[in-house]
């Protein structure tokens, strides 16, 4: 039986480019569409009632496309989807694009490579008939995953989809660096070093972002002494720290968790204790951050909430309610976690 | 259209169930064989071509069910898998089962509880017509997850499936506890205390027969005050070290790194030092745990290993390759790693 897979490998396009077609939906072009008109009528085939069926209706299941969940930031968003869509009746089918394990980082700056691996999982996902899709990405920036021609409820997560129609949930990066920023402020620094991720990172300039508009509202000048540049690894960190010592900071905001480990190796390098002589704030609630010692001060990513209001978008958008479509990002608050790595200057300084 | 799942529905039974007794393999009892035979002639079902067409060849999907992917030890046994299902050619569908998210650790008890949701997903795989499942367990045990009358191929990793037609691929407790224990030995510690899992835990007396045996080669006596239990996490451990230093160890062997985590803890809060006071060596090379100070010496779970197994042996069980039937249970050896927290004794005591 020929199956609307050899059509669109016939034609050597997506099974949603041939489905789209067939549903007068095709914004392929009319070359693309005649070949798919053509190949379906060479080999008789007919859509399965089956899929016609279920596709006019809801078939309960919801798609979700991790990024890569070896990554700790995807499993919390995941259970928190799985949790609220099984509690609403759904039922999840997980596609696993592997892109740490598949590529390392290489495939940061080009989308392309994650098209390859992401579309056919879209078109697996749609074969299957789902309702809805929920894509977690595992970094944040700017993304063009889902087609403009698509057409079933999608939910982007931890990025920002520019496609217009594709509701994005992301934290709030730039309300995360001002608050951890004046945390720092209110416990009487006045020298605080910033250990950024990679300048070119969202989340890294968002995050900067907030920490200037928290220097300016304490009038903090800024000074380039103070900021540097990891790559979100222990290594890079541990370099700059030192560095940032030299220019005598009391304070250092990182913006990774494992780059507060390279923080925390240097001044315990340099014969310094962490908190008395000079405080760290690490960024993402990393298992086991608890247990440093001093534990580490850092911003919680609100995983969790990400994964809950992902699970309530999609929802809302098979359900067809209207409203949701005007909000295109929402940006979750991160929470800050005041541990022992943050000590106040007076009590440090005596 | 009335489909399988109506007709499991009505009858109370599964669709696995219905399709057995629909494909002349019912086992499920003739009561049950009526039920089923009444309710498909009363409504008129029958069974989809497309389906009967799918089934009776591969579909090139295969499921996965993991108990809990929020688990540690979970994401790195379904990467492993994906990307050696994806070189043969097959597509993954992965389904989350969310035990500790659901339960907590109440589940451990009433395997019923764990049917009451792995029993849809199997069902919902078969349904998608899978041609093979594999079931990632998060805690060693005897479980018995799969009917006998199961009729696809099934592999279960992390615990042993007591259907003797189902392979099980496990971590090598037995030779971890005994690696870990003759380390000690071999850095010249004869007074080794062991902080053990929960006294009823597969993992923990496996991990203890380990232990016995490398006493009994070296012409150690078992001493009851140098072994103590925990509950793998960090209070119970940190609150039994203090024991252990009073029995005088000079190593500790912790079952957890979590639990490596509370004697730390403990050793510093008495005012000694790891390593140079009390070696310290973990299990399950967590994350961070290179980054204690000093960093800590564990066994390594060999995770990507099982991964890799489960894989080639669902594989050549789709392949009909009867010869690996033979092996049912597959230990895969965890490896030690040597850091800074375990210092010879001679060193240390000088």
């Amino acid at each position: 039986m020929v199956t609307i897979k050899d059509i669109a490998e016939e034609c050597n396009v997506s099974i949603a480019t041939v489905s789209n077609v067939l549903n007068g939906k095709n914004k392929a072009g009319a070359d693309t569409e005649q070949r798919i008109w053509d190949a379906v009528k060479k080999y008789g085939y007919k859509p399965s009632p089956i899929a016609k069926g279920l596709r006019s209706k809801r078939t309960g299941h919801i798609g979700i496309i991790a990024e890569d969940i070896a990554h700790f930031s995807v499993p919390p968003i995941v259970e928190a989807v799985m949790n609220n869509l099984e509690q609403a009746g759904f039922q999840t089918i997980l596609k696993n694009l592997r892109l740490y394990s598949r590529w390392s980082d290489s495939w940061f700056q080009d989308e392309s490579m994650v098209h390859s691996v992401a579309d056919p999982a879209m078109d697996e996902l749609r074969n299957m008939m789902v309702d809805g899709i929920i894509y977690i990405a595992v970094h944040s920036r700017e993304v063009h995953i889902f087609p403009e021609s698509f057409d079933i409820p999608v939910v982007m997560t931890y990025a920002l989809e520019k496609n217009p129609i594709v509701p994005s949930i992301v934290p709030d990066d730039e309300d995360a660096g001002y608050q951890a920023y004046q945390y720092l402020i209110q416990k009487g620094h006045d020298r605080i070093g910033i250990i950024s991720g990679k300048a070119d990172n969202l989340h890294a300039i968002l995050r900067m972002q907030g920490v200037r508009r928290a220097m300016e509202e304490n009038g903090i000048p800024y000074e380039d002494a103070l900021v540097r540049y990891g790559d979100w690894q222990i290594k890079q960190a541990y370099e700059v720290m030192a560095e940032l010592a030299d220019a005598d900071v009391t304070a250092v905001f990182c913006m990774s968790d494992l780059m507060a480990v390279g923080a925390y190796q240097q001044i315990y390098t340099m014969g310094k204790y962490v908190g008395r002589d000079i405080s760290v704030m690490g960024f993402d609630n990393n298992v086991f951050t608890d247990f440093f010692i001093p534990s580490l001060s850092t911003m919680e990513l609100p995983l969790i909430e990400i994964g809950d209001r992902a699970a309530s978008c999609i929802l809302e958008r098979i359900q067809g309610n209207e409203a949701v479509k005007q909000e295109q990002v929402i940006k979750v608050p991160c929470r800050l976690l005041a541990r022992d790595s943050v000590v106040k200057r007076q009590d440090s300084r005596r």
